[in-house]
């Protein structure tokens, strides 16, 4: 049976009960917190629609919508780099999800990092700000695996 | 010196470089996803707009813009539960921001739990879908610590 979100109808519903009802934005996402379920590490930030959340729900692979691309994206169909979903979490007003996973070939940067936060920002007041690398070395060559397919950054 | 960011010129810059040069949506907010720094929990995803990323840089102390005041938003200053911040990372867009806190209080969630990720999505098709609570006890009580103050959820 395929999986049914419910109508938001009271705080109470939303924040301390059982009944999945996400809210979408008014793109029609919402956004997806993805950890390495092993270290912990934030992976990335991204983004689902409603079949998204319902495909990474039915399958355990993790699906997000692609806002470069206008359009549902099971991530690794292209790279290898599959998520498979350890756990999934839901926050307390519903309108944001918490992927626990392990990745298929360890990257899910498509710069070809581990994870896509690779920079630190330095805090405090300070003359100069330069973001600090925290990965060195890539794990796959993003050239090699995704061709000539158009950067998904936007400037 | 005030924080500054720089103008996105080139995806190289961005993805590859050392300038800190975040992109904002439509609204003019940035994703920000919160974990404990000792645990790797996800605590929370909020929302900066500029001045609270740069407040964050400059303080390290966790600003975000609440959605729901429209307001600049000093995480702990109604409740005490002051995020202070460890690390702060950008993604390779510079698109979203993690911080990594420890928690004043030991706690995160308006609704009074650690975590605002207190239930998990059960996978698979089924035929009912309930949500399970990852955490049976509160923190505090948020009536005694917000009393009358309008509750952020949004239906």
């Amino acid at each position: 049976m395929p999986v049914q979100f419910q109508p938001r109808r009271s705080i109470e519903q939303v924040e301390e009960g059982t009944e999945l009802a996400p809210r979408f934005d008014e793109r029609g996402l919402i956004p997806a917190v993805t950890t390495d379920a092993v270290t912990g590490e934030v992976l990335m930030q991204g983004w689902m629609n409603a079949e998204a959340l319902k495909l990474t729900i039915e399958t355990g692979e993790a699906h997000y919508y692609s806002r470069s691309r206008g359009a549902l994206w099971h991530k690794g169909a292209t790279s290898g780099l599959v998520q498979t979903v350890r756990e999934l979490l839901v926050d307390d007003d519903q309108d944001c999800v918490w992927l626990k996973v392990t990745v298929a070939g360890g990257a899910s940067c498509h710069v070809g990092y581990r994870s896509c936060f690779y920079r630190r920002v330095p805090l405090g007041s300070r003359e100069e700000l330069a973001l600090e690398f925290t990965e060195t070395d890539k794990v796959f060559d993003p050239h090699e695996v995704y061709g000539d397919a158009p950067n998904p950054t936007v400037l």
